[in-house]
């Protein structure tokens, strides 16, 4: 059973929650439009149906609602931000910002994050350089729940990488993906189905093959992009572990199996080698390479030989990264946010907590 | 049948050639050592079996053996260079050691380039970056043979990225991985052998799965590192087009379907969007981040536990990226280069046009 409801009025829960646990009006602002940017983009899993965790890890003194957060270390082109135990919501598009300023001045900027929490969908923040013309680049490690190719150990997280590039005339080419086959968010569609995952997205905890949607519930692990080493998951894995190492070793912030786990009641790892979540962030000005009107018509020419490729057998057109996502993004904002009725009622005994309605 | 090689025999062969065509002395080297180190890392399919190649542009005066590299636009932290034709083999060193010196100015540095060749393996390029305490980029785009996701055109080469990182007792980290399910030289190697593809490398031209090695030549497309849709091959198709739009839209080179082909004797695409083939190369600064030798304690911590990471069964130990290649070297170095019959004919066939022995 689902019920749907408008932006506006999700906005106004969720900034009123966030400002219960002590957030000010404008972090809860910053807050509420980077988490809701994921149902307006239909990727359910990142959006309001985790407000609950968030809470759970403020109430286990895990989130800072009134961080102070700060640049430890700079040169011209980069930063180091320490996020001060906040929220990644707020923290991301802090750090995100230092990086558009940067390249305002030098062309480029690249800020790397420590001591922070999740930060929603990479795509919201990637999207911020998008109108100072600039190309924005977002990732983050995660709670370790992937194993590397020939492995049986949760060593990495499904570290998405987002890469937002302006156009002209045609809307931005916006990719955001998980650096695994499939994402988290797929397996609990299914779980909710009760259906099978397809061979190829997870492994049981003996490394053994399985279509087992509930796996990762037993000990099982996700594959890194490519499944197994023979369609490329040796790639997967070090597209990962790039994320993991820009976003955390860089930083400062604890990488690998260290990650601090999302879920409030899973004990925080032993011997952390750093603070909190890492996320890594790029702004590229354009016209520090071309002029931008040049680089847009050249944009709006690849766009639109892509987007008429010759289409195989069954598929109308062929997509450009991004289009999903903005699609359901225009039919969300007219006519509502569907949500399960287990979302719903997480919502309202969040709500309750701080004598909030949703 | 084979026959082998020290490192030094081909070298001065490779270079003796590079000179025949006009290539100045210091070009000569800067090329045979990167052409050369695909050698001795293992991938034979970009080493000196390319040679040919390289020079059958050179006759098609595709490949400008002297050419005027040079900066055409820039900030403190990016430029664009033009490669005048030249051999991207010399091109690129040219742009890492700009996005260096920026590095060493500003943190970070970051060169797209256009009218430029074939440049090797992304690897070497992303390499030069350790010497100095940075982490260095390297991707480059190249002839179309790979299919978007949904399509049965030939859109995107093989468009590989490498990321080199250093440590500090460990080796680096040094991923290098063309953003496909399978690199061309793969099948080459099954070609070889009658073998068979596995499902999920290459699609028939009509967009059928095939397991046919020869697929390419009859039409068929490689797929992106996913191999199809269910599997996440719209993230290797995005990767392989942000690969695209950095090197070449950024640049001005020509992009997509339009790349020019490797093969000299395939006629160049019609209404080519940009000059040449574009490659895009970044040089982050370690200590623009954190002190170097914090960063390369913590990168050493990183792969000690990689590498330590539970093995699944028949697995004797988990790999770092750049393990294999650098193992290969090793080796290589010490026992010799191996060639097949049909190379060492065709370095014959060439030499023999410069009054060269091989």
């Amino acid at each position: 059973m689902q019920q749907s409801f408008s932006y506006d009025h999700l906005y106004h829960f969720t900034h009123a929650v966030f400002t219960s646990i002590g957030c000010s009006n404008k972090d809860a602002a910053i807050a509420s439009k980077a988490l809701l940017s994921a149902d307006l983009r239909g990727i359910d899993s990142h959006g309001v149906a985790r407000l609950t965790g968030y809470i759970r890890l403020w109430e286990a003194k895990r989130v800072n609602a009134t961080p102070a957060i700060k640049i430890v270390h700079e040169t011209p082109s980069t930063a180091v931000v320490d996020g001060d135990a906040g929220l990644g919501l707020v923290v991301a598009p802090y750090a995100m910002l230092v990086a558009i300023e940067k390249a305002k001045n030098v062309g480029t900027g690249w800020v790397s994050v420590r001591n922070s929490n999740h930060f929603g969908i990479a795509g919201y923040h990637a999207m911020m350089a998008l109108q100072y013309d600039m190309i924005g680049i977002a990732m983050t490690n995660a709670s370790a729940l992937v194993a590397p190719t020939f492995s049986i150990e949760r060593m990495l997280g499904t570290n998405p990488i987002a890469v937002a590039i302006p156009a002209g005339n045609q809307p931005p080419f916006v990719a955001d993906f998980a650096t695994t086959t499939a994402a988290n968010g797929k397996l609990e569609l299914l779980q909710r189905k009760n259906a099978d995952a397809p061979l190829g997205w997870v492994q049981d905890k003996e490394g053994n093959d399985s279509t087992d949607a509930n796996e990762l519930k037993k000990g099982g692990l996700l594959l890194p992009l490519g499944s197994d080493r023979e369609h490329g998951s040796h790639k997967g894995y070090a597209l990962g572990s790039i994320v993991d190492i820009f976003s955390a070793v860089l930083s400062g912030a604890s990488y690998g199996p260290w990650a601090p786990p999302f879920p409030a009641y899973v004990p925080m790892p032993e011997d952390m080698p750093g603070k909190g979540l890492g996320h890594f962030f790029g702004a590229m000005r354009i016209d520090a390479f071309r002029p931008a009107d040049e680089f847009k018509q050249h944009m709006d020419q690849w766009i639109e030989r892509f987007r008429n490729a010759k289409p195989a057998g069954g598929h109308e057109k062929v997509l450009i990264p991004g289009d999903p996502e903005r699609e359901m993004e225009t039919i969300r904002m007219r006519d509502r946010i569907p949500l399960t009725e287990s979302v719903i009622n997480e919502l309202k005994t969040v709500g309750e907590k701080f004598s909030l309605r949703l």
